[in-house]
């Protein structure tokens, strides 16, 4: 429905490898100006083929260009990128090509900024957001409009933080005392480290005594809910609608499908996987795929499914009765 | 607790029947002030009938006038306005006795629009809200505190977006490499049709290459995700905590309950609906309504139903143990 | 990593003795800077043992000082504080000894708020805060920025709101006819009332016709999605992530987990608690604990499980084919 964007100016097949890494065969002059589905692209734009379920695609593919790994190479006899990791390469070449300008270094006139905040060289603070005294943000990182970091939160270079996002704001702690819940002030602050980027609409508590801590080059989507003292290893990768609840240890290079739930006080490792809407309720020590959810099914069905989980107790029983049964049976000829 | 509020102005039922195609049965003189529940209503007061379940109510009210259907309109000897749809009709009945105004027209003074947004007649934007560069919005649309819409993001006519929504933020898209995050631009936008209305602290991303669209007259309830390239189809409603992954393409008509989670790259057909807390992994192709959800119990009960699934393979393994042993036995004799 | 910060004064185990109905063993003079863990507290620090399994750690403790239950007070020699209930002791000797001062009472400039809106003494309005017409804020309430307050919303005394969370939004109400969504007005409000503390990213709808509430000493986490029309019993807690749909009544003194959904139009008795990730579909009228969710494990097994779950019928089937093929054997002599 929108007019494709394009780059301001087209970019050589020549000049895109040398910037990606990538192999040129072909005619390294051709220029693009766009990056394209193989289905949709157009003799101004690249193509690329990441996933073998499109390979049958490529032939057919009006692209000016295309990215595939070696392997594909031969797939197609228009110009091309080649590269062991096409999809990475696409990336590169979609940000070469990438229409759009980020957002212009500077505070907005309507942001609120504490005159006790570091903003370092480049930084940009979007509209109406809200940053609170002592805070530090590295060079180069953006905040959108309408996010809000809480006094003394420490950000790092090159950091992204979507609209709407808080960062900082109390731990849930209270003590019980008497049926009332009496606070624990949380003294703990927030560390990000560099290269992190943070979706919208996600609240990331400060520590109680510590620091909740996201190292560099993790990446979080929207909605994501995180703990106070939770520590989120370097690039690990967490989707939306996922909760972290207080003081997990989450490692290095894992990824959290959308709207999982990890319970508080446990360790996952590094290069752990967990599945949509999988609720972890122990430290996960190996690495490795880890999923639990219940399957839908058509409405009636359902019911049916949910009767007999609720009753698997009696099922096993019945199981274990005719077990009793069956087992004397060679014994005595048949009871 | 709060006294509750009245129309400025009693309105007669001749002229509700004439704003709303329903019939009046009584003397059509008589005015209303507001709505409310049989139970609750008194002489100024319009209530209605629309689930049966309060059928017995009727009768007893004390409402100044009744709204139901046909069928039961021997229910009541009070003023009535009969329609064949009384909840549709109860619905514009509140809205002609609305005690509020809407939000008034006009930029509220501490938002924040850009000089190239284009506001349609009649939009009101409300205090703190980010609008950004290139962005349209159409006649009538309301924009409540604390939203922010990103740069090109295109909006319709006599839409609603709540408070704290993020609308046009960037996909959640990279590709690895070497065990970092390369991040994919998202160049594409977010169309929103007329008539949408959009809940509080709700996040809809723009679209990768393509844009992401929300079709006329769907609802999104608050704290709903909606991942880029994801379009949601006419008149759709959508409840809240929802959770949509990217490209899901979700049909018109359809109704997804609360807190359940769409995979992305899927299809769903028209008129499908979604239980609560359904996690839907293919597409879905014939209407019709979809379930499935574990079924609490009281907590000792539940671990004993969460061991007995967690070793599920096992029981069904001494099933068919039991069904070998079994199968021979009349043949031979017991064995 | 942050050097750890301290209360600008050092307090004497005598006067926190005092302030919080402690009791005294060892040197009341000896004054403390900070609260810390067992492990990680020096001398100018106070440690606290709520949690047995810590008990090894406090004999070994370089605290300055020791929070702890009459029952443990012989475990060490360090001065300490005796108090029945060591936790709820630990979290006012935390609050005493916060380094951090509270947010300034007054409005941030930066904020929108109406001029109708009434505000209690002390009232801290944070940055770029929106609060509507007729808005009222009982004394010493701290509203953190970006925070959308509607209009007519009545807030207690001693009311934290976190960042970016929105009160008051349209409840989420439409009337189907002929396939379009006709909106139900919602013209009840949010009433909120003393020492309820409320995280950030939470959303709480206003009542259709009647008032959501959410009652003394309520305290919320983030993201917490609250329908219109539910109430809220007093001191009732309420962990990340969970949504309560429209018109539940929820107990004073229950406890939610995370992630937890409570359907809507249900009641829920007061000392209830309800487990992580379960969903609430019935009324649960007797006090206790409730839960249900799937279990996850290793992806391969987890398919095994989930195609047994989907196929429980099936097994249940199977089951009663070989009861059914039992039962006759021992009254005919194994068929």
């Amino acid at each position: 429905m929108s007019a494709r964007p394009a780059s301001p100016k087209a970019v050589s097949l020549a000049e895109l490898a040398r910037r990606t890494g990538a192999r040129v065969e072909g005619d390294p002059a051709v220029e693009v100006l766009r990056v394209a589905t193989l289905a949709n692209a157009g003799a101004d734009e690249i193509a690329f083929l990441a996933n073998p379920k499109y390979r049958a695609d490529v032939a057919a593919s009006r692209a000016g260009a295309v990215i595939l790994a070696p392997d594909s190479a031969h797939l197609t006899t228009a110009p091309r990128l080649v590269h062991d990791n096409p999809y990475a390469c696409f990336a590169r070449v979609a940000q070469i090509l990438d229409p759009y300008p980020p957002p212009a270094p500077g505070i907005h006139p309507s942001a609120s900024v504490a005159a006790s905040a570091k903003l370092g060289a480049g930084v940009s603070i979007g509209a109406q957001a809200s940053i609170g005294e002592d805070v530090e943000i590295g060079a180069g990182s953006v905040i959108h409009p309408n996010v809000t970091i809480y006094p003394r939160v420490r950000i790092g270079a090159r950091v992204v933080i979507h609209a709407g996002t808080v960062i900082g704001s109390d731990g849930f702690g209270y003590a019980s005392e008497d049926g009332r819940w009496e606070k624990i002030p949380q003294t703990g602050s927030v560390l990000i480290g560099d290269d992190v980027e943070i979706g919208a609409g996600t609240t990331i508590d400060r520590g109680a005594l510590a620091d909740t801590v996201i190292e560099e080059g993790a990446k979080l989507d929207n909605q994501i809910q995180v703990g106070h003292n939770v520590r989120i290893g370097a690039h690990t990768a967490i989707a939306g609608c996922v909760g972290i609840a207080g003081s997990a240890d989450i490692g290095r290079h894992c990824t959290i499908a959308g709207a999982a739930k990890i319970l508080g006080h446990l360790k996952i490792a590094d290069h752990v996987n967990i599945s949509v809407d999988t609720l972890v309720t122990k430290s996960i020590l190996e690495p490795g795929t880890y999923s639990g959810s219940f399957p839908n099914a058509p409405h009636r069905e359902y019911l049916k499914i949910a009767a007999l989980v609720r009753n698997l107790a009696r099922m096993e029983e019945r199981l274990r009765a005719l077990e009793k049964q069956q087992r004397p049976a060679p014994a005595d000829g048949g009871q």
